[in-house]
Protein backbone atom coordinates (compact mmCIF):
# COMPACT_ATOMS: atom_id res chain seq x y z
CA UNK A 1 0.00 0.00 0.00
CA UNK A 2 1.71 3.69 -1.07
CA UNK A 3 2.37 5.67 1.93
CA UNK A 4 -0.81 7.79 2.92
CA UNK A 5 -0.14 11.61 2.23
CA UNK A 6 -2.21 14.92 2.11
CA UNK A 7 -1.76 15.01 -1.82
CA UNK A 8 -3.14 12.28 -2.55
CA UNK A 9 -6.73 13.92 -1.32
CA UNK A 10 -7.78 16.86 -3.74
CA UNK A 11 -10.16 18.35 -0.67
CA UNK A 12 -8.65 19.59 2.34
CA UNK A 13 -9.65 20.90 5.73
CA UNK A 14 -7.93 22.16 8.63
CA UNK A 15 -8.74 21.51 11.82
CA UNK A 16 -7.62 21.62 15.45
CA UNK A 17 -8.19 18.68 18.48
CA UNK A 18 -10.80 20.21 21.23
CA UNK A 19 -10.04 19.16 24.55
CA UNK A 20 -13.57 17.80 25.28
CA UNK A 21 -13.12 15.33 22.17
CA UNK A 22 -10.59 13.85 24.38
CA UNK A 23 -11.14 10.85 26.79
CA UNK A 24 -9.94 9.20 29.66
CA UNK A 25 -6.53 8.17 27.71
CA UNK A 26 -6.02 11.57 26.87
CA UNK A 27 -6.45 10.97 23.12
CA UNK A 28 -9.26 11.73 21.08
CA UNK A 29 -12.20 9.21 21.15
CA UNK A 30 -12.11 6.75 18.41
CA UNK A 31 -16.14 7.68 17.97
CA UNK A 32 -14.85 11.99 17.58
CA UNK A 33 -13.16 10.77 13.95
CA UNK A 34 -16.44 9.88 12.96
CA UNK A 35 -17.44 13.56 13.86
CA UNK A 36 -14.41 14.93 11.69
CA UNK A 37 -14.89 12.58 8.63
CA UNK A 38 -18.36 13.91 8.98
CA UNK A 39 -17.34 17.72 9.20
CA UNK A 40 -15.12 17.41 6.27
CA UNK A 41 -17.19 15.46 4.03
CA UNK A 42 -20.06 18.20 4.69
CA UNK A 43 -17.67 20.98 3.66
CA UNK A 44 -16.23 19.35 0.26
CA UNK A 45 -20.41 18.69 -0.41
CA UNK A 46 -20.78 22.64 0.13
CA UNK A 47 -17.43 23.51 -1.91
CA UNK A 48 -19.49 20.89 -4.71
CA UNK A 49 -22.33 22.95 -4.16
CA UNK A 50 -24.57 20.66 -2.09
CA UNK A 51 -26.00 21.56 1.22
CA UNK A 52 -26.56 18.74 3.52
CA UNK A 53 -29.50 20.31 5.56
CA UNK A 54 -30.76 21.86 2.02
CA UNK A 55 -31.26 17.90 0.90
CA UNK A 56 -32.55 16.94 3.81
CA UNK A 57 -35.54 19.30 3.80
CA UNK A 58 -36.29 18.43 0.16
CA UNK A 59 -36.45 15.15 1.17
CA UNK A 60 -33.18 13.67 -0.15
CA UNK A 61 -31.27 11.46 2.27
CA UNK A 62 -27.51 10.68 2.01
CA UNK A 63 -26.85 7.95 3.89
CA UNK A 64 -23.39 6.35 4.99
CA UNK A 65 -24.00 2.56 4.85
CA UNK A 66 -20.69 1.36 5.36
CA UNK A 67 -17.66 2.53 7.29
CA UNK A 68 -13.79 1.55 7.13
CA UNK A 69 -11.45 3.34 9.67
CA UNK A 70 -7.81 2.18 10.15
CA UNK A 71 -6.43 4.11 13.15
CA UNK A 72 -2.95 4.53 12.72
CA UNK A 73 -1.86 7.33 15.65
CA UNK A 74 -3.31 8.99 18.34
CA UNK A 75 -4.26 12.80 18.32
CA UNK A 76 -4.19 14.92 21.45
CA UNK A 77 -4.52 17.69 23.10
CA UNK A 78 -3.32 20.88 21.12
CA UNK A 79 -2.78 19.03 17.91
CA UNK A 80 -3.67 20.36 14.33
CA UNK A 81 -5.06 18.64 11.88
CA UNK A 82 -5.63 18.57 7.99
CA UNK A 83 -8.60 15.47 6.57
CA UNK A 84 -8.47 15.53 3.19
CA UNK A 85 -11.58 14.25 0.69
CA UNK A 86 -11.23 12.24 -2.52
CA UNK A 87 -14.63 10.78 -3.42
CA UNK A 88 -15.12 7.84 -6.28
CA UNK A 89 -18.17 6.71 -7.54
CA UNK A 90 -19.34 3.29 -7.31
CA UNK A 91 -22.70 2.97 -9.07
CA UNK A 92 -25.83 4.52 -9.97
CA UNK A 93 -26.64 4.78 -6.19
CA UNK A 94 -23.48 5.05 -4.51
CA UNK A 95 -20.61 6.49 -3.94
CA UNK A 96 -17.35 6.08 -1.82
CA UNK A 97 -15.31 9.05 0.28
CA UNK A 98 -11.81 7.92 0.99
CA UNK A 99 -10.52 10.09 4.14
CA UNK A 100 -7.45 10.57 5.43
CA UNK A 101 -6.86 12.52 8.77
CA UNK A 102 -2.63 13.66 9.05
CA UNK A 103 -1.55 15.79 11.81
CA UNK A 104 0.25 18.50 12.11
CA UNK A 105 3.05 20.09 11.22
CA UNK A 106 4.65 16.49 9.94
CA UNK A 107 1.36 15.58 8.28
CA UNK A 108 1.84 12.30 10.16
CA UNK A 109 -0.60 9.44 9.29
CA UNK A 110 -3.55 9.32 11.69
CA UNK A 111 -6.53 7.84 10.29
CA UNK A 112 -7.46 5.81 6.64
CA UNK A 113 -11.22 5.89 6.36
CA UNK A 114 -13.39 4.65 3.62
CA UNK A 115 -16.79 6.15 3.44
CA UNK A 116 -19.46 4.40 1.36
CA UNK A 117 -22.61 7.22 0.73
CA UNK A 118 -26.34 6.28 -0.46
CA UNK A 119 -28.67 7.77 -1.39
CA UNK A 120 -32.26 7.36 -0.48
CA UNK A 121 -36.09 8.87 -1.12
CA UNK A 122 -38.24 9.89 1.56
CA UNK A 123 -39.53 6.62 2.08
CA UNK A 124 -35.73 5.46 2.69
CA UNK A 125 -35.54 3.56 -0.26
CA UNK A 126 -32.03 3.66 -3.07
CA UNK A 127 -33.21 6.55 -5.26
CA UNK A 128 -30.86 8.73 -7.51
CA UNK A 129 -30.34 12.28 -6.87
CA UNK A 130 -28.90 14.80 -9.13
CA UNK A 131 -27.17 15.43 -5.81
CA UNK A 132 -24.58 12.53 -6.56
CA UNK A 133 -23.65 13.98 -9.92
CA UNK A 134 -22.30 16.63 -7.98
CA UNK A 135 -20.61 14.94 -5.25
CA UNK A 136 -19.29 12.59 -7.71
CA UNK A 137 -18.13 14.25 -10.63
CA UNK A 138 -16.74 12.87 -13.61
CA UNK A 139 -16.20 9.51 -12.72
CA UNK A 140 -16.30 6.27 -13.93
CA UNK A 141 -18.70 3.38 -12.24
CA UNK A 142 -19.73 0.24 -13.16
CA UNK A 143 -23.41 -1.16 -12.71
CA UNK A 144 -25.01 -2.91 -9.80
CA UNK A 145 -26.31 -1.48 -6.39
CA UNK B 1 -24.32 -14.38 5.29
CA UNK B 2 -26.40 -16.02 7.90
CA UNK B 3 -29.30 -13.55 9.14
CA UNK B 4 -27.88 -11.38 12.13
CA UNK B 5 -29.42 -12.33 14.93
CA UNK B 6 -29.28 -11.30 19.30
CA UNK B 7 -28.42 -14.90 19.91
CA UNK B 8 -25.47 -14.98 17.90
CA UNK B 9 -23.78 -12.57 20.46
CA UNK B 10 -23.13 -14.02 24.19
CA UNK B 11 -22.71 -10.61 25.48
CA UNK B 12 -26.03 -8.56 25.03
CA UNK B 13 -26.93 -4.90 27.01
CA UNK B 14 -29.89 -3.26 26.38
CA UNK B 15 -29.92 0.73 25.52
CA UNK B 16 -32.57 3.32 24.55
CA UNK B 17 -31.99 6.50 22.04
CA UNK B 18 -31.53 9.39 23.67
CA UNK B 19 -32.57 12.39 21.66
CA UNK B 20 -29.55 14.72 21.53
CA UNK B 21 -27.60 11.39 19.58
CA UNK B 22 -30.29 12.13 16.63
CA UNK B 23 -29.15 14.73 14.28
CA UNK B 24 -30.93 16.76 11.56
CA UNK B 25 -32.54 13.84 9.96
CA UNK B 26 -34.03 12.79 13.18
CA UNK B 27 -31.82 9.24 13.55
CA UNK B 28 -28.98 8.50 15.82
CA UNK B 29 -26.06 10.05 14.25
CA UNK B 30 -24.04 7.75 12.54
CA UNK B 31 -20.56 8.12 14.80
CA UNK B 32 -23.19 7.75 17.83
CA UNK B 33 -23.15 3.87 17.02
CA UNK B 34 -19.13 4.04 17.74
CA UNK B 35 -20.30 5.18 21.27
CA UNK B 36 -22.57 2.85 21.68
CA UNK B 37 -20.42 -0.27 20.43
CA UNK B 38 -17.43 1.27 23.42
CA UNK B 39 -20.06 1.66 26.06
CA UNK B 40 -21.07 -2.14 25.34
CA UNK B 41 -17.35 -3.61 25.16
CA UNK B 42 -16.79 -1.74 28.25
CA UNK B 43 -19.35 -3.30 29.86
CA UNK B 44 -18.31 -6.76 28.17
CA UNK B 45 -15.20 -6.23 30.02
CA UNK B 46 -16.20 -5.10 33.25
CA UNK B 47 -18.43 -8.59 33.16
CA UNK B 48 -15.04 -10.39 32.33
CA UNK B 49 -12.96 -8.60 35.90
CA UNK B 50 -11.23 -6.07 33.50
CA UNK B 51 -11.84 -2.39 34.38
CA UNK B 52 -10.75 0.13 31.84
CA UNK B 53 -9.89 2.99 33.60
CA UNK B 54 -8.42 0.85 36.18
CA UNK B 55 -6.36 -0.68 32.87
CA UNK B 56 -5.20 2.85 32.17
CA UNK B 57 -3.44 3.77 35.42
CA UNK B 58 -1.33 0.47 35.05
CA UNK B 59 -0.10 2.07 31.95
CA UNK B 60 -1.75 -0.82 29.83
CA UNK B 61 -3.69 0.47 26.31
CA UNK B 62 -6.26 -1.36 25.01
CA UNK B 63 -6.72 0.40 21.31
CA UNK B 64 -8.67 -0.02 18.81
CA UNK B 65 -6.88 -0.04 15.61
CA UNK B 66 -9.50 -0.95 12.84
CA UNK B 67 -13.72 -0.73 12.84
CA UNK B 68 -15.99 -2.02 9.85
CA UNK B 69 -19.59 -0.82 10.14
CA UNK B 70 -22.77 -1.76 8.23
CA UNK B 71 -25.21 0.86 8.71
CA UNK B 72 -28.39 -1.45 8.05
CA UNK B 73 -31.59 0.31 9.10
CA UNK B 74 -31.45 3.75 11.26
CA UNK B 75 -32.57 4.21 15.24
CA UNK B 76 -34.77 7.10 15.78
CA UNK B 77 -35.85 9.06 19.23
CA UNK B 78 -37.73 6.54 21.79
CA UNK B 79 -36.25 3.15 20.48
CA UNK B 80 -34.80 0.93 22.61
CA UNK B 81 -31.89 -1.63 21.43
CA UNK B 82 -29.49 -4.09 22.08
CA UNK B 83 -25.48 -4.42 21.76
CA UNK B 84 -24.29 -7.93 21.28
CA UNK B 85 -20.49 -8.62 21.84
CA UNK B 86 -18.90 -11.47 20.69
CA UNK B 87 -15.32 -11.81 21.06
CA UNK B 88 -12.25 -13.63 18.70
CA UNK B 89 -9.04 -13.71 19.54
CA UNK B 90 -7.05 -12.73 16.49
CA UNK B 91 -3.11 -13.08 17.62
CA UNK B 92 -1.12 -12.41 20.65
CA UNK B 93 -1.70 -8.84 20.41
CA UNK B 94 -4.91 -8.53 19.06
CA UNK B 95 -8.48 -9.34 19.40
CA UNK B 96 -12.02 -8.76 17.40
CA UNK B 97 -14.83 -7.79 18.93
CA UNK B 98 -17.87 -8.47 16.52
CA UNK B 99 -20.54 -6.28 17.97
CA UNK B 100 -24.12 -5.57 16.48
CA UNK B 101 -27.26 -3.64 17.15
CA UNK B 102 -30.87 -4.47 17.16
CA UNK B 103 -33.81 -2.34 17.95
CA UNK B 104 -36.59 -3.31 19.53
CA UNK B 105 -39.12 -5.13 20.08
CA UNK B 106 -38.72 -7.21 17.04
CA UNK B 107 -34.56 -7.11 17.13
CA UNK B 108 -34.74 -5.46 13.90
CA UNK B 109 -30.49 -5.61 12.58
CA UNK B 110 -29.37 -1.94 12.89
CA UNK B 111 -25.73 -2.31 12.64
CA UNK B 112 -23.28 -4.90 12.29
CA UNK B 113 -19.60 -4.17 13.09
CA UNK B 114 -16.17 -5.62 13.32
CA UNK B 115 -13.92 -3.85 15.90
CA UNK B 116 -9.83 -4.69 16.65
CA UNK B 117 -8.69 -3.95 19.51
CA UNK B 118 -4.66 -4.43 20.08
CA UNK B 119 -2.46 -3.79 23.73
CA UNK B 120 -0.01 -1.22 23.91
CA UNK B 121 2.43 -0.54 26.54
CA UNK B 122 2.63 3.00 28.02
CA UNK B 123 5.36 3.68 25.17
CA UNK B 124 2.76 2.73 22.74
CA UNK B 125 4.28 -0.49 21.36
CA UNK B 126 2.13 -3.19 21.13
CA UNK B 127 2.59 -5.52 23.93
CA UNK B 128 0.93 -8.44 25.07
CA UNK B 129 -1.19 -7.92 28.92
CA UNK B 130 -3.04 -10.42 30.84
CA UNK B 131 -6.12 -8.06 30.37
CA UNK B 132 -6.22 -9.96 26.76
CA UNK B 133 -6.27 -13.52 28.22
CA UNK B 134 -9.47 -12.08 30.58
CA UNK B 135 -10.81 -10.60 27.16
CA UNK B 136 -10.61 -12.76 25.38
CA UNK B 137 -10.88 -16.37 26.84
CA UNK B 138 -10.38 -20.07 25.80
CA UNK B 139 -9.52 -18.54 22.10
CA UNK B 140 -8.15 -20.02 19.21
CA UNK B 141 -5.32 -17.85 17.41
CA UNK B 142 -2.82 -18.20 15.52
CA UNK B 143 0.79 -16.09 15.07
CA UNK B 144 1.96 -12.74 14.10
CA UNK B 145 0.86 -9.39 14.58
CA UNK C 1 -30.62 25.94 51.81
CA UNK C 2 -32.05 22.44 52.23
CA UNK C 3 -29.89 19.32 51.89
CA UNK C 4 -30.68 18.20 48.42
CA UNK C 5 -31.79 14.22 48.49
CA UNK C 6 -33.77 12.44 45.41
CA UNK C 7 -37.21 12.75 47.23
CA UNK C 8 -37.61 16.06 46.75
CA UNK C 9 -37.55 14.68 42.56
CA UNK C 10 -40.97 13.36 42.10
CA UNK C 11 -39.60 12.48 38.79
CA UNK C 12 -36.40 10.25 38.68
CA UNK C 13 -34.34 7.92 36.04
CA UNK C 14 -31.34 5.75 36.55
CA UNK C 15 -28.23 5.98 34.66
CA UNK C 16 -24.87 4.96 34.49
CA UNK C 17 -21.16 6.93 33.30
CA UNK C 18 -19.92 5.75 30.12
CA UNK C 19 -16.49 5.72 29.80
CA UNK C 20 -16.53 8.13 26.31
CA UNK C 21 -18.35 11.13 28.07
CA UNK C 22 -15.32 10.94 30.70
CA UNK C 23 -12.75 13.36 29.67
CA UNK C 24 -8.84 13.63 30.10
CA UNK C 25 -9.14 14.60 34.11
CA UNK C 26 -11.39 11.01 34.34
CA UNK C 27 -14.30 12.24 34.66
CA UNK C 28 -17.50 13.26 33.31
CA UNK C 29 -17.13 16.42 30.84
CA UNK C 30 -19.05 19.32 32.29
CA UNK C 31 -21.40 19.23 28.88
CA UNK C 32 -22.12 16.10 29.35
CA UNK C 33 -24.78 16.93 32.67
CA UNK C 34 -26.63 18.79 29.67
CA UNK C 35 -26.99 15.40 27.97
CA UNK C 36 -27.76 13.51 30.98
CA UNK C 37 -30.29 16.92 32.13
CA UNK C 38 -32.18 16.79 28.63
CA UNK C 39 -32.63 13.12 28.16
CA UNK C 40 -34.18 12.81 32.01
CA UNK C 41 -36.59 15.71 30.71
CA UNK C 42 -37.86 14.16 27.44
CA UNK C 43 -38.19 11.08 29.72
CA UNK C 44 -39.74 12.88 32.16
CA UNK C 45 -41.83 14.79 29.22
CA UNK C 46 -43.13 11.56 27.40
CA UNK C 47 -44.19 9.91 31.18
CA UNK C 48 -46.69 13.03 30.96
CA UNK C 49 -47.63 11.61 27.45
CA UNK C 50 -45.76 14.84 25.37
CA UNK C 51 -43.36 13.23 22.76
CA UNK C 52 -40.39 15.41 21.84
CA UNK C 53 -40.04 14.16 18.64
CA UNK C 54 -44.28 14.59 17.41
CA UNK C 55 -43.83 18.16 18.98
CA UNK C 56 -41.62 19.08 16.38
CA UNK C 57 -43.42 17.52 13.59
CA UNK C 58 -45.98 19.35 15.26
CA UNK C 59 -44.35 23.30 14.59
CA UNK C 60 -44.24 23.53 18.37
CA UNK C 61 -40.68 24.21 20.30
CA UNK C 62 -40.54 23.82 23.17
CA UNK C 63 -36.36 25.63 24.12
CA UNK C 64 -34.23 26.03 27.08
CA UNK C 65 -33.69 29.60 27.46
CA UNK C 66 -32.05 29.54 30.08
CA UNK C 67 -29.73 26.78 32.35
CA UNK C 68 -28.10 27.16 35.38
CA UNK C 69 -25.86 24.69 36.93
CA UNK C 70 -24.19 24.18 40.25
CA UNK C 71 -21.33 21.42 39.82
CA UNK C 72 -21.04 19.89 43.31
CA UNK C 73 -19.17 16.58 43.15
CA UNK C 74 -17.54 14.87 40.01
CA UNK C 75 -19.06 11.74 38.75
CA UNK C 76 -16.57 8.92 37.42
CA UNK C 77 -16.14 5.78 35.18
CA UNK C 78 -17.93 3.34 36.25
CA UNK C 79 -20.68 5.50 38.63
CA UNK C 80 -24.09 4.53 38.56
CA UNK C 81 -26.33 8.39 39.49
CA UNK C 82 -30.03 9.05 39.44
CA UNK C 83 -31.19 12.24 37.79
CA UNK C 84 -34.55 14.02 39.50
CA UNK C 85 -36.91 16.59 37.56
CA UNK C 86 -39.44 18.22 39.28
CA UNK C 87 -41.38 21.15 37.41
CA UNK C 88 -42.63 24.70 38.39
CA UNK C 89 -44.88 26.72 35.94
CA UNK C 90 -43.50 30.26 35.90
CA UNK C 91 -45.31 31.73 33.06
CA UNK C 92 -47.80 31.01 30.45
CA UNK C 93 -45.65 30.66 28.39
CA UNK C 94 -42.58 29.32 30.85
CA UNK C 95 -41.97 26.95 33.21
CA UNK C 96 -38.58 25.76 35.25
CA UNK C 97 -37.27 22.28 35.50
CA UNK C 98 -35.60 21.48 38.47
CA UNK C 99 -33.02 19.12 38.57
CA UNK C 100 -30.32 17.53 39.93
CA UNK C 101 -28.10 14.55 39.86
CA UNK C 102 -27.18 12.32 42.61
CA UNK C 103 -24.48 9.31 42.87
CA UNK C 104 -24.96 5.75 43.68
CA UNK C 105 -25.34 4.31 46.03
CA UNK C 106 -25.06 6.69 48.57
CA UNK C 107 -26.90 9.48 46.69
CA UNK C 108 -24.49 12.08 47.20
CA UNK C 109 -24.80 15.36 45.66
CA UNK C 110 -23.16 15.96 41.88
CA UNK C 111 -25.64 18.71 40.49
CA UNK C 112 -28.16 20.56 41.12
CA UNK C 113 -29.37 22.96 38.38
CA UNK C 114 -32.28 24.60 37.14
CA UNK C 115 -33.14 24.90 33.35
CA UNK C 116 -35.87 27.18 31.88
CA UNK C 117 -38.31 26.12 28.98
CA UNK C 118 -40.49 28.36 26.95
CA UNK C 119 -42.48 26.97 23.41
CA UNK C 120 -41.94 28.89 20.42
CA UNK C 121 -44.26 29.03 17.31
CA UNK C 122 -42.12 27.63 14.06
CA UNK C 123 -41.54 31.52 13.28
CA UNK C 124 -40.20 30.93 16.47
CA UNK C 125 -41.78 33.45 19.01
CA UNK C 126 -43.72 32.42 21.91
CA UNK C 127 -46.47 31.24 21.85
CA UNK C 128 -48.73 29.12 24.02
CA UNK C 129 -49.00 25.61 23.47
CA UNK C 130 -51.06 22.85 25.48
CA UNK C 131 -48.24 20.55 25.85
CA UNK C 132 -46.98 22.40 28.35
CA UNK C 133 -50.58 22.40 30.58
CA UNK C 134 -49.42 18.40 30.18
CA UNK C 135 -45.62 19.26 31.03
CA UNK C 136 -46.60 21.78 34.58
CA UNK C 137 -49.76 20.34 35.56
CA UNK C 138 -51.68 22.03 38.34
CA UNK C 139 -48.79 24.64 38.57
CA UNK C 140 -49.71 28.25 40.03
CA UNK C 141 -47.65 30.54 37.86
CA UNK C 142 -48.13 34.47 37.74
CA UNK C 143 -48.25 36.55 34.87
CA UNK C 144 -45.57 38.22 32.03
CA UNK C 145 -43.14 36.43 30.35
CA UNK D 1 -28.08 45.61 30.71
CA UNK D 2 -26.22 46.90 28.18
CA UNK D 3 -26.59 45.34 24.52
CA UNK D 4 -24.08 42.80 23.90
CA UNK D 5 -21.22 43.21 21.65
CA UNK D 6 -18.26 41.10 20.64
CA UNK D 7 -15.56 44.47 21.93
CA UNK D 8 -16.74 43.72 25.38
CA UNK D 9 -14.47 40.37 25.08
CA UNK D 10 -10.88 40.86 24.74
CA UNK D 11 -10.26 37.43 23.56
CA UNK D 12 -11.95 35.64 20.86
CA UNK D 13 -12.29 32.99 18.82
CA UNK D 14 -13.73 31.78 15.60
CA UNK D 15 -15.37 28.36 14.79
CA UNK D 16 -18.45 27.16 12.69
CA UNK D 17 -21.07 24.80 13.36
CA UNK D 18 -20.42 21.05 12.65
CA UNK D 19 -23.55 19.22 11.68
CA UNK D 20 -23.72 16.27 13.87
CA UNK D 21 -24.06 19.74 16.56
CA UNK D 22 -27.66 19.79 15.66
CA UNK D 23 -30.10 18.09 17.08
CA UNK D 24 -33.73 16.73 15.35
CA UNK D 25 -34.25 20.53 15.42
CA UNK D 26 -32.12 21.65 13.50
CA UNK D 27 -30.39 23.60 15.63
CA UNK D 28 -27.02 23.30 17.62
CA UNK D 29 -28.11 21.27 20.29
CA UNK D 30 -28.15 23.01 24.18
CA UNK D 31 -25.52 20.97 25.58
CA UNK D 32 -22.99 21.83 22.46
CA UNK D 33 -22.69 25.60 23.75
CA UNK D 34 -20.49 24.13 26.69
CA UNK D 35 -18.35 22.22 24.45
CA UNK D 36 -17.74 25.86 22.63
CA UNK D 37 -17.25 27.61 25.45
CA UNK D 38 -14.82 24.78 26.89
CA UNK D 39 -12.83 25.06 23.91
CA UNK D 40 -12.99 29.22 23.89
CA UNK D 41 -11.78 29.06 27.45
CA UNK D 42 -8.75 26.62 26.66
CA UNK D 43 -7.52 28.15 23.60
CA UNK D 44 -7.57 31.69 26.21
CA UNK D 45 -5.73 29.64 28.74
CA UNK D 46 -2.68 28.99 25.74
CA UNK D 47 -2.82 32.26 24.73
CA UNK D 48 -1.95 32.75 28.59
CA UNK D 49 0.69 30.32 28.67
CA UNK D 50 -1.43 28.03 30.50
CA UNK D 51 -1.96 24.25 28.92
CA UNK D 52 -4.67 22.30 30.25
CA UNK D 53 -3.37 19.16 29.15
CA UNK D 54 -0.08 20.01 31.41
CA UNK D 55 -1.94 21.16 34.19
CA UNK D 56 -3.50 18.05 35.16
CA UNK D 57 -0.16 15.85 34.64
CA UNK D 58 0.86 18.33 37.36
CA UNK D 59 -1.75 17.72 39.62
CA UNK D 60 -3.62 20.46 38.96
CA UNK D 61 -7.33 20.56 38.78
CA UNK D 62 -9.30 23.53 37.28
CA UNK D 63 -13.05 22.57 37.29
CA UNK D 64 -16.07 24.85 36.37
CA UNK D 65 -18.03 24.62 39.58
CA UNK D 66 -21.29 26.61 38.24
CA UNK D 67 -22.23 27.67 34.74
CA UNK D 68 -24.90 30.24 33.64
CA UNK D 69 -26.32 30.22 30.12
CA UNK D 70 -28.53 32.66 28.58
CA UNK D 71 -29.96 30.93 25.39
CA UNK D 72 -30.99 34.01 23.29
CA UNK D 73 -30.86 32.66 19.51
CA UNK D 74 -30.07 29.51 17.94
CA UNK D 75 -27.19 28.56 15.88
CA UNK D 76 -27.96 26.24 12.48
CA UNK D 77 -26.10 24.38 9.89
CA UNK D 78 -23.61 26.10 8.18
CA UNK D 79 -23.58 29.54 10.38
CA UNK D 80 -20.54 30.84 11.50
CA UNK D 81 -19.85 32.40 14.94
CA UNK D 82 -16.96 34.15 17.17
CA UNK D 83 -17.00 32.86 21.33
CA UNK D 84 -15.79 35.63 23.59
CA UNK D 85 -14.29 35.62 26.88
CA UNK D 86 -13.44 38.37 29.52
CA UNK D 87 -12.08 36.96 33.06
CA UNK D 88 -12.55 38.23 36.37
CA UNK D 89 -10.79 37.08 39.38
CA UNK D 90 -13.57 36.66 42.16
CA UNK D 91 -11.30 35.30 44.93
CA UNK D 92 -7.74 34.12 45.50
CA UNK D 93 -9.52 30.36 44.64
CA UNK D 94 -12.11 31.22 42.31
CA UNK D 95 -12.62 33.28 38.67
CA UNK D 96 -15.40 34.12 35.95
CA UNK D 97 -15.09 33.73 32.21
CA UNK D 98 -17.58 35.95 30.75
CA UNK D 99 -18.13 34.37 27.74
CA UNK D 100 -20.90 35.08 24.42
CA UNK D 101 -21.49 33.68 21.13
CA UNK D 102 -21.84 35.71 18.45
CA UNK D 103 -23.65 34.36 15.14
CA UNK D 104 -21.59 35.52 11.95
CA UNK D 105 -21.96 37.79 9.39
CA UNK D 106 -23.98 40.43 11.83
CA UNK D 107 -22.31 39.42 15.12
CA UNK D 108 -26.44 38.14 16.26
CA UNK D 109 -25.74 37.63 20.23
CA UNK D 110 -26.92 33.80 20.70
CA UNK D 111 -25.37 33.30 23.94
CA UNK D 112 -24.49 35.01 27.24
CA UNK D 113 -22.69 33.25 30.29
CA UNK D 114 -21.13 33.02 33.03
CA UNK D 115 -18.81 30.20 34.14
CA UNK D 116 -17.12 29.97 37.53
CA UNK D 117 -14.28 27.96 37.67
CA UNK D 118 -11.93 26.98 40.95
CA UNK D 119 -8.58 24.90 41.39
CA UNK D 120 -8.32 22.15 43.05
CA UNK D 121 -5.57 20.01 44.63
CA UNK D 122 -4.97 16.14 43.33
CA UNK D 123 -7.05 15.11 46.80
CA UNK D 124 -10.06 17.36 44.95
CA UNK D 125 -9.43 19.94 47.85
CA UNK D 126 -9.60 23.84 47.21
CA UNK D 127 -6.29 25.13 46.66
CA UNK D 128 -4.37 27.99 45.16
CA UNK D 129 -2.25 27.82 42.05
CA UNK D 130 -0.20 29.56 40.27
CA UNK D 131 -2.35 29.28 36.93
CA UNK D 132 -4.71 31.62 38.24
CA UNK D 133 -2.53 34.06 38.57
CA UNK D 134 -1.83 33.58 34.83
CA UNK D 135 -5.48 33.21 33.32
CA UNK D 136 -6.98 36.18 35.82
CA UNK D 137 -4.16 38.47 35.54
CA UNK D 138 -3.78 42.05 37.25
CA UNK D 139 -7.38 41.14 38.82
CA UNK D 140 -8.89 42.67 41.98
CA UNK D 141 -10.62 40.53 44.42
CA UNK D 142 -12.11 40.61 47.56
CA UNK D 143 -12.11 37.21 50.41
CA UNK D 144 -13.62 34.26 51.33
CA UNK D 145 -14.05 31.15 49.20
Amino acid sequence: MPVLKPDQFPFRTELAVRDYECDMEGIVNNAVYQNYLEHARHLYLRSRGVDFASLIREGVHLVVVRAELDYLSPLRSGDGFLVGVRVERLTKLRGVFHQAVFRKPEFVPVLRSQIVGASLNAEGRPAPCSALDEIFPDSQFGHGV
